[in-house]
């Protein structure tokens, strides 16, 4: 009978593994930040946490410490609900926000309401009533469009909002602009929530610690990203105002979000977050996305069409142009009829990238 | 302005990170395989997917070749869908072999009727028609109990039945009986999902390959478990019939189980399956509890009160005596009024583990 | 261009129609009470509400109206909200006493887990917590068995127990026994309903009023049955303690349950309830089935094996015996293998039809 | 013990009632035409129907006979399938022509976006994909917007359209338009659901049978509006194009619009469409509105803003003229910035009554 396997700890001498690289680890590209795998401290805090036994479904000794890691970022009241995705965490979070009779005010190019399949109305049940914006972000205003109708039974009854911070669009809502919608938003009784997939980008971007845009700013749950910042899965729901939010533990048992091994959930938050590893990489993925748009707006045919306030570029260009350099680079088209693309840089995108994608682009151009 | 992180190789360099080990490697419980933590081989494939770009949500070369893998296990026509977590898998798969309309058969003791908090019904509206068994095990003349009412719209149509390999009970269905099942299943044509959230400590029990009491015993779709095999984390639908099955696809992300960097999913996967690592694991769990019981059943008042057919060992103490055990190590009680408690071995259990905590046992008895 | 039609009166002088009666109005069987028309006496209400303009859905003066009526009946709290049907009053009712992670505790012979088609899985995502019983009556022990597991997020948490009146057996409970019930389950914090298709059956068995087994004995929210008790179509939802649901108005709408003409389920029950309608029709159904079974207790070889504590006589007789009766009168075999058959009674039952009935029985026996 | 009740001919002679009238049979308002009560012709139908028993839940005589009538209008391949009112039609229909990943194009002013409480998101899972239109019509160019992302499982797909005729701002779909929608939808794959609340309407305007703008317009399933004909409740799906259509029995029963004194359901239906009762309430219906815009036209300051094409007038007028004629006769305001109201007849308004608002509109202006 075979005994148990040898326990080496991995983070000082790697095992043999059946598995084999298949890919080139220097090959990026500017389609998403995630197509980047997970930052090498990531990987390291994964081994850190292995070995031994720790009680499932959370109540291990790393997600007890994020609680105080959560609450140094968010404030006294935080409380940390480590989940597996961004959907996840968003569709999760609405229904603590909710009754089964609430809609949710949302601009109509959230992630939540176009890029998510369905899962906030089909897991949920919940109506989106989404508004046009011109940048991605919502404004008071725009929020009254829908916050009406309470108490009538003919309308999905509005309970909160969704912001999205930075936006879908690569724009970032100011303190301020937030503070505004969350007033708006609980005049008309309705919780604020922020998708913060790239939230950690707007704290770059903005140069505040994340409190001062979500707590300080009257958001009441937050879904913080943590794949897009170099986690290689995991996102947090992050509880800001508890008297708001309730049974988030079950909504994310039934939501299909409770990781049995969630230690190595909440690990890779610590890594994240215990220094400042968050906010290096994020800063760094903004600046190689600004040195992208003062590189292209060199280039003759080019159009930087949207402010860089984040790690993305939106940039219109000749469509042959743009299926010439597809074949060198992956990215996306973002709208089809103007040929507008979407550029995205990640933590691990190198100034080299940049520098040769932009030539790459000024050659096709110059074809 | 900040530069790319150094792309350092985490198999050859482990990097520092700020991530603190906050337990202790050498203690291991006997509660469940979900307090292991992930076998170092799989945390080593992490490191080698790691770095560069893939394309995310499945498109990347690990998805890719675990496909070969899977079938190879599964046979020609198998198609894997990692997922997250087991219920993410088993509401998943339930929802591609059933309409709106449909309910699902499954024993009363099924993880999916009393330990998913709900999802199948709240995220897939499906009714589960639960059966009593002896042995959590459903046999045709089981089934037949519930598989009536085709056509009578005041009935939510069986359109599927859901068995479990092995079963929460610890036992082992054989290829034969799980044959008779998928025929009979399949006479009312209802579709045969197998929760495999243990299926590789089956595969060891039986000592047979996975396909032959899978695909070749009439099974449908599977949702293949990997973390209480030695993963970090995830799960893998597969589909064996994709005749029977639909759009899984869809289902997936609208079910939030699509992973973004989905090649850290199917990486751990192709740890596991490429060799034998699963099966060695498993016959490692299932051997940790075939000694634990031998052990025990040396022990005055202590009753073994199921057959052990898989990592399970299910016992009968006094309620004192568990009390006591429940100081020094982690473990179940599985039904309050009997006193029956559960222990669970693991991977990672050791035989020293085994045998300390068979001596605790026979002290705390002795007292 | 067509003028108006004419206004006319439909209780003095009733208008010609292009629909033509297509059925024998003589002809009754006893299968179901939902096979019976409506009362003469609704029909006339229906024709007093009718002509003129009412806000619709349900701010109309006869539902304003029926908040009186049933406040009567029920209680100075009671609240009536009009609904379409019974699958409808139960699943709005019980979305109102849960939340979205809630589950139902109900006999396992309770129409809303046997008889609704999935309606509260699929449109309330409800988890049913079926307990076995031996008559269709739940009691304090049978509900410990499913209540418990509180915080827990595996478990699918009970919030209400749904308890039926009489029972789909035939069986009625006393206010004493519904009390104790209602006593253990506000003690585990979950909220009282009632199913009360039949409730007008129950008292009229137990002669009393309404409040005395609903109100009274600790009951929430009920059910009331219109249907079978001489309605056209409709069902009251009746809110007995306002503290302890919420959001009824929101649920009823989206449910699909709200009526656009709502004074014609309204005057209904007004019909019903104003005077005693309601207990004629329902005493006379019980009398007719208790005459039933006193004459079968008579024909040798048929076994009536149910108490008659309402409506419907359940019965064993001979499979041929069955077959050839079933072709002189329609009613339901209840259970195949036993050859059990459920005789049911309506207002509109005569004693001709019963001792004819029990005739056809006799000579069917005798054959 | 109480006889069962006499078995009055309700037509012949009408029952006595303890209800009461209530309210003046000669106030009608402007506000909906769900306001009005029932057609006499319909509410003789009822009485018809009653006395004796019929099998419940759909398979009376007049449920049966129902089916020759609606093939009569809608073609040899039509089946009814009556429900209790709009929002279950459409829900109901809507899910029997999608799957669980489907979702549904429609107008921004659908009712099913902005009037049905959220049900089809709630009940159905379903994402409306809400397309903004000048007046309430969907066009091919304008169906194109939100049918893209087949096979991208980001995106709810889209699998049906729902157009309403006549729309919810008064206007009238010709044929061709129809045709054109449906042309476009299945090129894409889609089914053609159409919400004809107001069919009737259509029919009269266009000066079509039912099928010209229906079947033959390339229609798949019908939402065919009873109440606001006349009824006293009830709609009826029809579906046109059963091979586009699944499980509607099933669904119907489980979106809990199953009545089970179908019959009574089916009656009115068969008082409406034996003869020429739809078509002659729809057609004074209409010829009261445009008797109103007529009149109002006339009058200074009051400015009728949408076409006149079904029974609806939208009309702009100075807010304090509204206020004033708000207490003289109730309607709906539209949209408050704008100031437009919505007047709205029915089948029971009269010349008189039509002519006696204009003039106190006129009054009121005049103030």
């Amino acid at each position: 009978m075979a005994d148990a396997p040898p326990l080496t700890d991995p983070l000082s001498a790697p095992s043999a593994t059946d598995a084999v690289r298949r890919h080139d680890p220097d090959v990026r590209s500017f389609a998403s930040d995630n197509y980047a795998g997970a930052h090498p401290e990531v990987l390291a805090a994964l081994a850190l946490a292995n070995g031994g036994h720790q009680i499932a479904y959370g109540e291990d000794v790393y997600t007890e410490h994020l609680q105080e890691i959560v609450r140094r970022h968010f404030g006294p009241r935080a409380q940390a609900y480590p989940v597996f995705n961004g959907t996840g965490a968003n569709v999760t979070s609405l229904q603590a926000v909710t009754h089964r009779w609430g809609s949710v005010i949302c601009a109509a190019s959230a992630h939540i309401n176009v890029d998510e399949g369905g899962a906030p109305e089909r897991v949920a049940g919940l109506k989106l009533l989404a508004v046009a914006t011109e940048d991605g972000k919502l404004t008071p205003e725009l929020l009254d469009r829908e916050a009406w109708g309470f108490d009538d039974e003919h309308r999905a009854q509005p309970q909160a909002v969704s912001i999205t911070q930075t936006t879908e669009l690569g724009t970032c809502y100011t303190p301020e602009e937030i503070r505004a919608i969350s007033d708006r938003a609980h005049e008309h009784g309705l919780a604020v929530h922020l998708d913060g997939a790239r939230l950690a980008n707007a704290a770059a971007t903005l140069g505040l610690p994340l409190a001062a845009f979500t707590t300080d700013a009257g958001v009441d749950i937050v879904s913080f990203g943590g794949t897009k910042n170099g986690l290689l899965f995991g996102e947090c729901v992050v509880v800001l105002d508890p008297d708001r939010v309730h049974a988030m533990k079950h909504l994310r048992k039934l939501s299909m979000q409770l990781a049995s091994k969630m230690r190595f959930v909440s690990v890779q938050f610590e890594a994240l977050l215990a220094g400042d590893l968050w906010l290096r990489s994020a800063a760094h993925a903004n600046a190689m996305a600004t040195r992208l748009a003062e590189a292209v707006r060199g280039i003759d045919g080019v159009r930087v069409v949207r402010p860089v306030q984040a790690n993305q570029v939106f940039a219109v260009l000749p469509k042959d142009v743009t299926e010439r350099l597809q074949k060198r680079y992956r990215f996306y088209v973002w709208d089809e009829p103007t040929g507008e693309v979407r550029w995205m840089c990640s933590f691990d995108t190198t100034e080299q990238d940049v520098d040769a994608f932009a030539a790459a682009i000024a050659e096709e151009m110059a074809r």
